[in-house]
């Protein structure tokens, strides 16, 4: 935890934005695997984190804006619980770590809930995403599972995004920790990567750093031979010689921030001239794209940027035709670039995603694009000192896409189909880095890791 | 999987046992750690994996009893969900890896479950341990939410709990497979345990292990220096001479089968006098507990058995006195032992728990007991040939219970309350084996893994 100060002042802040009502925050539950006991590590949802940081199941919190009144909810430890679990703080203990002092037992959420609403009071709560959560509003608020989520306050999502967006230094140096231990996830990655081992031989590797490093992973590790898949997971087939992996993951330190990197590299030790090819040209795009990074530019353009840098390349390729700027604009780009070039972080990898990506990632006027390619943009607006982000444009070679763009002709303008046939297998590659936007420009966050093709096929492999 | 066939029979076997009705299986679905899609690793619920095999979230099925009909339950790939996961097989597809030619979408299973319920047909399910199902439960049965666990069917329960009580041959393989793995895991633990590096270090590098392996962790890896905290999670403080550390942890195979093992040891090479002392007795208590396993004789006598074996023990450590039999009778030992002796294992760690340990670890007329110690007993019944199990006695010294018990002076003339001192800090240790029973007795699940003080001291650290 930060210091209680930290805690406090974020709430004060929180309900001068809001002004009035009940604020209700549902901490995150313990959910089974395969039965309710046998339970995946537990994670506190990141508002809940942020507000209160108290890292535990079973809390929930109500800020009484207008009686200017705190409550922790919980339960009591039993001997059960000691047993089982070893010494517990006491609730009030509990609350007092986050400067609170007063607490209520679980079972009278629900009345203190009543009482407000019969009192005409407004109760705020976020968006669920967890069904736990849903069940939980349902019975407390007395409404159907399937009205709970479009109950969710719009003025209390705004005013969480408008604190949690800029991140202070101390977080600062939070995400740098992780981006650290992410960068030793992907030296490793690197070097025990050759042929005849299974992706989730190394895909394991890297986790256990990551969890060794006192937290765990922020994200599924992405490691495959199939990088034109976006969200692959590792399988157990084994490398083979020529092929390319794509490697994204990121620690989560023990304080629940976050780091994303991708690197892209060969099976063997040296790329095939292809993969060096074509992994330049992202490497150049993101370069580019990192370059530009600055308060009042909005991040939509800098995407655009890349866009164009990829279709320069894709030209020089031969994959790709006809005026650079037209090709972005009419979106021919999306046949090998189909995602966003990037996203806040912060608590969470895809920061505050539960809250809404057009409230986090969009400034008002300006809507999300329901366009391919650009509907997967999770952020456009105009950036701030403060943001943290990443940058990571990519090309991907899905044959089923190619297959259903030729068939219908699309944007044949722009794209060479004749020449695809030879990247039908070559898979993907991608370069993430992670940004802080400053008062003058950008901060690299993390040390340098190694991205230029000599420095990759000069690691030694295990 | 296993073969079309195996899957087949067990649906067979099954339809036979309910006699008449509708089956509804959900299979699971991802669940979010901090928002919907960034989800925690995928796990199938092992009951769907047992009759259909298929490890992939998003799916149910039917089985009609009456009309002779199996139906598998889910959605068309998109080109997003290829974009994004990659190529997907179609629904028919999947259905036809279990050997089921029907299919239907997602958006028609509460339609199919009103037509059976109108027509007078029953409608088994089998007891949700996650909120979504609850919720996807409520909504196609049209029940409330708290209603929904209830209304579960004892007749599947128990057709269920008759079929995967007894593993077969080919998934003794498996479970074979996940204790040798494990078994590496706890090697490692071992070699890398010494004074200066955290338990979160060390339980990275052996949760890593299982990943490399192909499957992942069957549970939370325990390895703590407060072993005498049942479920305790490995923290970031650092080990220290002198401690004794208990890891507790077992890998789950790629098809979902697990390994469960403790092993006690020091973190020097060397076990202080009093520490293998200790052990001695728990190793002794566990031999004792596997040499008596077999077909016909009650878990519950083995549990007492190896109580007595703990009891004769700790007298001669000077901690208890009085008779044995009488010590065990009186509960007197779960001052110590505050748990059962082990429990089945197979597709779940605690084999079909979420059936209800009732059904699953005792037999009709034997009650599961609700007193302390007993009540953790999760098996008592009369063991079987094809039964795989744990065996897994311990000694947990746990501070806030000897304060509680001699607060109440109770059952003082058993214990020695006056030389518990010396015991606050030793924490527990645990020595825990897999075991298959065998028509004429009992088989040790992997290779053995060493368990002798003389063995773990002899294994060198890294
Ligand atoms: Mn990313
Ligand atoms: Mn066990």
């Amino acid at each position: 935890m930060f210091s209680i100060d930290v805690y406090k002042e974020r709430r004060d802040k929180l309900k001068k934005a809001v002004g009035h009502g009940l604020i209700l925050f549902l901490g995150n539950e313990e959910v089974g695997m395969n039965y309710r006991d046998n339970t995946y590590h537990f994670r506190q949802d990141s508002s809940f984190l942020y507000f209160f940081g108290l890292d535990k199941p079973g809390l929930a919190a109500l800020i009484n804006i207008d009686e200017d009144i705190e409550i922790i909810i919980g339960n009591e430890p039993t001997i059960d619980d000691i047993v089982w679990m070893g010494t517990q703080p006491s609730l009030t203990e509990i609350a007092a770590q986050t400067g609170i002092n007063k607490v209520a037992e679980s079972n009278s959420l629900g009345i203190l809930i009543k009482k407000s609403l019969s009192s005409g009071q407004a109760v705020h709560y976020l968006p669920p995403y967890r069904s736990d959560a849903v069940i939980k509003l349902s019975d407390i608020l007395e409404i159907p599972n399937t009205k709970v989520k479009e109950g969710a306050s719009v003025i209390l999502i705004k005013a969480v995004i408008a604190q949690r967006a800029y991140k202070s230094a101390l977080e600062v140096t939070e995400i740098d920790k992780a981006v650290n231990i992410s960068n030793e996830m992907h030296l490793a990655a690197i070097r025990y990567s050759k042929e005849n081992v299974t992706e989730k031989y190394v895909a394991g590797i890297v986790e256990g750093l990551a969890l060794s490093a006192g937290g765990t992973i922020a994200y599924p590790v992405i490691y495959t031979v199939n990088g034109q898949t976006l969200h692959n997971h590792p399988t157990n087939d084994t490398l083979k010689k020529g092929q390319l992996i794509l490697c994204d993951c990121g620690a989560e330190t023990a304080m629940h921030y976050a780091g994303d990197l991708t690197r892209t590299f060969p099976v063997d030790q040296k790329f095939t001239s292809l993969q060096k090819e074509v992994y330049e040209i992202v490497l150049k795009a993101e370069q580019a794209a990192a370059n530009s990074l600055r308060p009042g530019i909005r991040f939509l353009d800098i995407h655009k940027l890349a866009c164009e840098h990829l279709v320069d390349g894709l030209k020089q390729l031969g994959l790709m035709k006809g005026d650079v700027k037209d090709a972005v604009s009419e979106g021919a780009h999306t046949l090998f670039f189909q995602c966003g070039l990037g996203h806040m972080m912060g608590l969470d990898v895809h920061d505050m995603e539960d809250l809404g990506e057009q409230f986090v990632g969009y400034s008002e006027g300006m809507v999300k694009s329901k366009e391919f390619g650009l509907k997967s943009l999770r952020l456009g607006r105009e950036l701030e000192a403060g943001f943290v982000l990443t940058v990571e444009p990519g090309l991907y070679f899905i044959p089923e896409l190619m297959d259903m763009w030729q068939a219908q002709g699309k944007l044949k303008d722009f794209i060479n189909y004749d020449k695809l046939a030879a990247f039908r297998n070559f898979g993907g590659a991608r370069v993430e880095e992670n940004f802080l936007i400053t008062e003058s420009g950008y901060q690299l966050l993390g040390e340098p890791l190694i991205k230029a093709v000599s420095d990759i096929e000069g690691l030694n492999r295990l």
